[in-house]
C-alpha cells in the first residue's frame, strides 16, 4: 500500500498555511549549516555527492536525447565544472509532459500536494551538495548558498505550494443543488467541480539566485497538475539539475512519470528557450531574468500565461537619521552583499541637497558620500570578510558592465570608489569586485534608470528630501524596483514615503538599521515583486501567482426523482 | 456619521461567502416579479419610471460630454426607445477614473466591498424599470428579463463580490515580523501589506443578456479598487445605464466620486470602444460578446488584463434515455428558450446511427427527429406560449443569419424544421422566430462549429455512441462551449462522457429533464466558462477572476531596540 504522503506532511503543510496567513517569521528547515542542525556526517556526504559530478554525465530522466550539452565554469576557480547534462529534444519533451499530466491531473489535489511536500523535504536532503553547486555556478558564498539554495529558496517553494493548495481547496469536489423552478417539483443535481492544469509551464530560473525563484514556479505549477519543464540559466544548471533529479525520483517512487518534470539544459551557444517559448503547448511561462529578456516574453508569448521576475532600480533614500553610521553600514552591506547581484540590492542611494539631518547636525552630502565609501571599504578592505560576504561575480559580463560604467561616470558626475577586485583568500583565481560608486552630480542623465546588475551604485543629490522620496519613487514606477529602502526620524515622513513608494508599486524598508541584511526577503511574509510596476508582473506569493494555473470544469446529473 | 454599509450588509454578505463554498442553491434576491414578494406599487413604479425614459435624455455624470448618443429599438414593437445618452469624451473618461481610484483605493476592501453591497441592493429596487429597460433592448421575454437583469445577475455579481472579499481577507493588514540574524539581537520589523488596484477596467456588456455579465466585472473591479467605464452593447444600453445611475448616488452618497463608474454608450455607426481598447491606462477588459471580437481584444491588448466570455458550438449527446420524450422536451426547450439567444444554449445535438436506446427500444434518428421536431413544435405552435419562452430576436442579424443557413442546408444535409416568426400575441410587430434545425447528414462540414447566435439547431449523426462524445467534445475543445448536455442510461457512460468533456473544457449536464430549463447556470454552484477552451478565458466566478485586479505592495519599518 503506498505511503499517504499528504498525511505524512500535513502537519508541516497547515503550519506553513499559518504563517502565510500571520505573515511572521517562519521556517522547517535549517538555515545554518551549524553540525548541531544537521545529521552526522551530512556536510561530508554533500561535498562527496558534490565532487562526484564534477566531469560526468548528470543522470536524468530526459525524453528523446540529441546528445550532450552544458558548459558551466566556476567563478571561484575558473575552472569548467565538466558536468554534461543530456540535450532532449524539446518536441518529445513537451509531448511527454503532456502525457504525464493525465494521471497527475487525474490524482487531485490532495495526492499532488503530498508528492510536493515530499519533494520539498528530499530537496532538503540536497541543501549541502545544492550550496557547492551554487557557490560554484552562480558565485555565491557557502554560507549565502547554503541558505539561498537550501531553506530560503525551500520556504518560497513551499510558500507557493500553500498558496495552491489554499485556492484549490476553496472549490469542493462535490455538491447537491435542490430547488424548484417555478410550479414544478424540486430537481435534485449531484455537481462535480473538477480541477484542471493548463500547462506544461516552462519555468526559466536565472544565473545568479536559481533555486529562490525557480522552487515557487516549480511547485505552483507541480501542485496545480502541471507539468514543468525546466530551463537553467546555462552559467548555473547544477543546482536545478539536482533539484530535478530528486524530484523525479520522489515523482516516479510514487507512481508518476518522471516526466512531470524534465531538465532542458543549453549552453550560451546553443540556446534552446526559444523552442519552448514558441511551442504552442507550452502554456505557462515562469520567467527570472534580465528586464529585457523578461519584457520580451511578456509582449511575444501572449498566448501563453507569463510570470515574470526581472530587474529595476531600487532605491536608498537617506533623509534623516538617529545613527548616521548604522544607516550607511546598511546601505553598504546591502552594495556588499553578494556583490549587489541580489535583486534587492539598493543600487540609487538617493541624499537631499541639504545635507541629512542627524543628532550631530546637517550632515552635508559631500561627508555623507565620504563616509558611505569609508563604509564600504570597512567590509571589503579585509579580503577575509569580504568573501564570505562578497563572494563572487556570476559572470564576466559584470566586469564588463562596471568598466563601461567607470568610461562613463565622468558624463554623469565621478567615481566615488572604484571597485576593483579583491583577492579571494582560498581562490586566488576568483573573479571578484567590490562596489563601484558613481557620484551623479551633474545633470542627471538616465544611466541610474536601469539596473546594472553587480557591485555598482549611484549616489545622487536631491533638491529636498520631498524630491528625493518623489525621484526615487518615480524610477520606480517607471523603470522598476523590486525593494526600495528610507530612513527618516520623522513619523509623518514614514506615512508619506511609504504611500510614496506604493503608489510606485515598491515596495519599502524604512529604518533597517540593526542586525538585518537589509535585502533580506522572508517567505510567508514578505511579497517579493509587486507586478504594478516594470520588475515583473508577478509576486511571490501572492494568490495570482496560482489561481489561473488550474480551471474548473463541472459536471451536473440529475437525479431520477424517487418516485420514478 | 456616516453609516457603516460593511456593517449593515454584512450578514448577507457572509452567507453568500457561505453559499461559494457549499455550493447549493441560494440567492437573496426575488427571481419572480409575484406581488407576493415585492412591496406594493413596486410593478407600477417601475414600469412609470422605464416610460419616463423613454424619448428622455438619460441623467448620468458623464465627464467631458461631447453631446448626445444612442440608438436603441425595440425588438418587440420595432420603435427607437429614443433615450439619449451624454457622450463623454474617452481621455476625460480615463483621466477621472483614475483620479477617482485614489480615494477608493485608500478606503480599504472593507469599505469598498460595503458599498457595493449597498449598489447591490438597490439594484435589486430597479428590477422592475429593468425588466422593461432589457426586454424592450435585449428582446427577453419579460419574466426572463426579470430574472435575467434582476436576481440572477445580482447573484452574479454578488459571487464576484465574495470572491474578491475572500481574496483580499487572506491577506492581513499588518503584521510583525521577530527574528534574529546570526548573533545578532532580535529584530522587529512592523510590517504593512496594502492592496492596490491597477485599473481602470473596461467593461463591455453584450446585447441579449447584459446585466448578467456586466455586474460580476463590475463588482470585480470596483471591490478591489478598480473604476469601471462600462461600453453598453449599442444595441442595450438602457439597463446598464439604469445600474450605472443607482451605483453612481450610492457612490457619490458615500463620498466618492460617480466617475468610479461611467458609461461609455455608443451606437452602431459611431462605436468608441476602440478609444478605450487603445488607451494605454485602460488596464482590465472585460469582454462579452462575439468570438471573433474576443479574440482581437485577446490577441490584441497584450499589455492589458483580459476577461472574455464569448460563445461556441454547445453540444447536446443523445445517447439512451428511459424517457426519450422528456429528453427532446428538455433539448427543444433549451432551443426555444430566448430564441437560443443565451451562451448556454445547445446547438448541435448528436445522435448515435444505431439509434437511441429507450424503454420502447432502439429508436432510429430519423424517429428523433421528428420527434425532437415535434417536441419544437408543441412549445412554440401557439403564439401565447411561445411568446413568453421565445421572446424576439435582439437584433435583425439573426433573422439574416437563418436565412444564410436556410440557403446552406442543402450542401450538408437538410432543413429538418423551417423556423419561422412567429406572430406575439401582445407586439404584433414583434421580430420573432422559432427554431430553424438543420440535419447534417453529408460529409460533415464545419458549418456547426461555431455559434449559429439565435433560434438555429444541426442534428447531425455519429458512427456511435463514443463517437458522438468523441466529436462534441472534440468540437468544444477546438471551436469553444459553454454547456454541453449528455442523456445516456449507462453508469460507465455517465463518467467516461464526464470524462472527456472535462478534457475538453466544457461543463457537462447529465440527464437534466424533469422541471429544469437546461441552460439554467446558478449563481454560488455553477461555474460559468471553463478558460480551457475558445469560448472565454474567464469563469464567472473562480478566484481567478479577482485576483490579478488588485496587487499587494508592502512596506516594514524596523523597531527601535527597546535600549536605544
Amino acid at each position: 500500500m503506498p505511503i499517504d504522503l499528504f498525511a505524512k506532511h500535513e502537519a508541516r503543510l497547515n503550519a506553513a498555511v499559518g504563517a502565510c496567513r500571520d505573515r511572521g517569521w517562519w521556517s522547517p528547515f535549517p538555515e545554518s549549516p551549524s553540525r548541531r542542525l544537521h545529521p552526522e556526517g551530512a556536510k561530508q556526504r554533500g561535498q562527496q555527492r558534490f565532487d562526484g559530478r564534477l566531469g560526468q554525465r548528470f543522470k536524468l530522466s530526459s525524453p528523446g536525447s540529441r546528445g550532450w550539452t552544458g558548459y558551466e565554469q566556476s567563478p571561484y576557480t575558473g575552472e569548467p565544472l565538466g558536468v554534461r547534462y543530456a540535450d532532449p529534444d524539446p518536441q518529445r519533451v513537451v509531448e511527454e509532459a503532456r502525457a504525464a499530466m493525465v494521471s497527475w491531473a487525474a490524482a487531485g489535489p490532495r495526492e499532488r500536494v503530498g508528492v510536493c511536500m515530499e519533494i520539498l523535504d528530499r530537496l532538503a536532503g540536497d541543501m549541502f551538495e545544492n550550496a557547492w553547486a551554487t557557490m560554484h555556478t552562480a558565485g555565491q558564498p557557502f554560507m549565502m548558498a547554503f541558505a539561498g539554495s537550501g531553506a530560503n529558496a525551500l520556504d518560497r517553494g513551499l510558500e507557493a505550494l500553500c498558496q495552491a493548495w489554499r485556492a484549490m481547496s476553496e472549490i469542493p469536489k462535490n455538491a447537491v443543488f435542490q430547488r424548484r423552478f417555478a410550479q414544478g417539483s424540486t430537481v435534485t443535481l449531484d455537481k462535480r467541480y473538477r480541477l484542471r492544469p493548463v500547462g506544461p509551464a516552462l519555468v526559466m530560473s536565472c544565473g545568479s539566485y536559481p533555486a529562490w525563484n525557480a522552487w515557487p514556479a516549480v511547485f505552483a505549477n507541480l501542485s496545480t497538475g502541471n507539468a514543468v519543464i525546466l530551463k537553467p540559466h546555462p552559467d548555473a544548471i547544477l543546482p536545478m539539475a539536482i533539484g530535478v533529479a530528486t524530484a523525479q525520483s520522489v515523482l516516479q517512487a510514487a507512481g508518476f512519470s518522471p516526466q512531470l518534470i524534465t531538465l532542458a539544459p543549453d549552453t550560451r551557444d546553443t540556446p534552446v528557450a526559444m523552442d519552448y517559448l514558441r511551442h504552442p503547448d507550452v502554456a505557462i511561462v515562469d520567467y527570472t531574468g534580465s528586464q529585457r529578456f523578461g519584457a520580451w516574453v511578456e509582449r511575444n508569448c501572449t498566448e501563453k500565461q507569463v510570470y515574470t521576475e526581472t530587474a529595476g532600480c531600487n532605491a536608498a533614500v537617506l533623509l534623516s537619521t538617529h545613527d548616521l553610521d548604522g544607516a550607511l553600514h546598511a546601505i553598504a552591506h546591502g552594495l556588499c552583499t553578494f556583490s549587489s547581484q541580489m535583486c534587492t540590492a539598493p543600487q540609487n542611494i538617493w541624499l537631499p541637497r541639504q545635507g541629512v539631518q542627524t543628532p550631530e547636525g546637517l550632515v552635508s552630502p559631500d561627508d555623507v558620500k565620504a563616509r558611505l565609501v569609508a563604509a564600504v571599504d570597512a567590509l571589503v578592505a579585509d579580503p577575509a570578510l569580504a568573501a564570505p560576504l562578497a563572494g563572487a561575480l556570476q559572470s564576466a559580463d559584470v566586469l564588463a558592465t562596471m568598466d563601461k560604467l567607470r568610461a562613463l561616470a565622468p558624463r554623469v558626475g565621478r567615481v566615488l570608489r572604484e571597485g576593483g577586485p579583491y583577492v579571494h583568500p582560498d581562490f586566488p583565481r576568483a573573479r571578484t569586485a567590490t562596489p563601484l560608486l558613481v557620484d551623479v552630480d551633474g545633470p542627471v542623465e538616465n544611466l541610474h534608470q536601469r539596473e546594472h546588475f553587480g557591485p555598482m551604485g549611484f549616489v545622487l543629490t536631491a533638491d529636498s528630501p520631498a524630491d528625493a522620496v518623489s525621484r526615487a519613487a518615480e524610477d520606480a514606477r517607471l523603470h522598476g524596483a523590486i525593494a526600495c529602502y528610507a530612513w527618516t526620524t520623522d513619523a509623518d515622513e514614514i506615512e508619506t514615503t511609504i504611500d510614496r513608494f506604493a503608489d510606485a508599486g515598491a515596495s519599502l524598508g524604512v529604518n533597517l538599521y540593526r542586525q538585518l541584511p537589509i535585502n533580506y526577503a522572508a517567505a510567508y511574509s514578505d511579497f517579493h515583486v509587486t507586478g504594478l510596476n516594470p520588475a515583473g508582473n508577478a509576486c511571490l506569493t501572492d494568490m495570482a501567482f496560482v489561481t489561473r494555473r488550474f480551471r474548473v470544469v463541472q459536471s451536473k446529473v440529475e437525479r431520477p426523482a424517487p418516485s420514478e
